[in-house]
């Protein structure tokens, strides 16, 4: 259906035939939920996750809501507290159909840390990667403007070094405080880190002034405030740069996954082939194939 | 007034007349929002935070949700929705009267990244830190057992390589999910990373496969599910090392301050004055002695 408004198109229902068959991870903390189930016949996920408390609806929200005493003990009280059903939305993302990549993805797991030589790399990651065809239709969709076409922040369009800088799925663009953009190169033969050689300074070095110069302008915020990184093992094969508010502590920015680009850089001014030889520490999950390549590597 | 249902007691409007004079503290990830200001001529701190999403509430949450289409890319789709308003509370907080304390309790700091040079150390941070007076007697308290005696999980008495391995104060042991130790070196003469050089390499390895031997033992749990890493500014200038649970997201285990000791050792192989040329980025505190000392030698 129509919105009234008739800017944005409006769905109610799209979800209401969707049939759970199990919860795969939730977090107390982040307030969200990742479901697996059915949707018209196919199968889906679901994440739900309530949205950060915006600082200029504040005052709407202390007006507007119904509270319920729950507890009082000194100067402390704390309330239930029912809020205008507009100030307090919920984001509900989509994957459909499914494959079971995507349900493995989302299921919590038990995490490993492996030690990956340069030559476990070529041996045991590399082939196992090879092996598996997980689709970048996505990132080529965006790349040639196929989709996400009006997401984008900015572009670089040279073919050697440029780069579309947009949000990231995760960032509902409602404040700044959670800001998290994704640079895409334009290259398609740079699968991770891991490819990163000296002749690539120029497009790393590219990605840091024009994205940072993007997000001065875009955002007003100084290249201080944000922290840029890699990830390593990345969720997909195609180089990609995160940016994110420095004060938000975004999933997958701790130590043993990310990797800040000014050290990626830095790294590769000093040995053009430092991740090639580097042994590169990285977080492994129990359901995931790399795992269980490296244990029959006998190199767990 | 009182509830319908008579065993909860209800306020419809204790909130409405906040006035607020800042906000203190948000969080984007955790969906909650700190706001300082007067209610009924106090000083007072209100809490906001959003709720989990529970399992039990998925059905109808999806059944009964107004769904609007922000964005669709191949299999992805995000929505806005806007779910019955009994199923998405809000948690309400109220501090009243409250003290200046709990005003700075809850204040966030504006945080700045800093890329430190081997020069910026010698010529800024050094100097600063010298002319600062943080005590460490505590530490040595530790390391002389006149404390925490009894929290010692682990001792090699060598003074060289030797170490301490307790508790950190933020774990309360009771759970291993967020199991956080510190060691702490016995070598009183290192300040920090920045004063690792090759000869300590026996130090860290001695570190690394003692720690994890202790912590094997103690609390079962292998090396590859930790993580053990160093801080850089640490918060005190004595030579420590941090290993939390792999799986918990402890606060600073973000790569912009955090150090994985397994690259520590890496890069000290490697080069053994890495640490005395390296650029370090590191995050700084607007009310942090060392960012103004940054500001006025013209490295911000």
């Amino acid at each position: 259906g129509e919105e009234g408004n008739g800017h944005v198109s409006s769905d109610v229902s799209v979800l209401a035939g969707f049939e759970t068959k199990s919860v795969l991870r939730d977090s107390a903390r982040e307030k969200n939920i990742f479901i697996h189930g059915m949707l018209a016949g196919q199968e889906a996920v679901v994440i739900l996750e309530k949205t950060p408390i915006r600082e200029d609806t504040v005052s709407a929200l202390l007006e507007g809501s119904r509270l319920t005493l729950e507890m009082r003990n000194d100067i402390y009280s704390t309330y239930r507290a029912q809020p205008p059903v507009q100030l307090n939305e919920l984001k509900a993302t989509l994957v459909c159909p499914a494959t079971e990549k995507h349900v493995k993805k989302y299921q919590r797991r038990g995490t490993f840390l492996l030690w990956e030589t340069g030559e476990d790399y070529r041996t045991v990651t590399l082939p196992f990667l090879l092996s598996q065809s997980f689709s970048l239709q996505w990132v080529y969709n965006i790349l040639d403007k196929k989709a996400e076409a009006d997401r984008i922040v900015f572009e670089d369009p040279d073919p050697q070094v440029g780069f579309v800088l947009l949000p990231d799925f995760k960032w509902d663009q409602k404040q700044l405080d959670d800001l998290y953009l994704i640079a895409i190169v334009h290259k398609r033969d740079i699968k991770s880190l891991r490819d990163l050689r000296g002749e690539h300074l120029r497009l790393l070095e590219n990605i840091r002034s024009k994205g940072e110069d993007a997000v001065r302008q875009r955002y007003d915020i100084a290249p201080n405030r944000l922290r840029v990184f890699l990830h390593y093992q990345p969720s997909y094969y195609h180089l990609h740069v995160h940016l994110t508010a420095l004060s938000y502590e975004a999933p997958g920015s701790t130590v043993e996954r990310a990797h800040l680009l000014s050290d990626v850089i830095q790294n590769l001014q000093a040995d053009p082939d430092y991740y090639r030889d580097r042994t590169l520490a990285f977080p492994a999950h129990a359901d995931d194939g790399l795992l269980e390549k490296f244990k029959e590597a006998g190199r767990l």
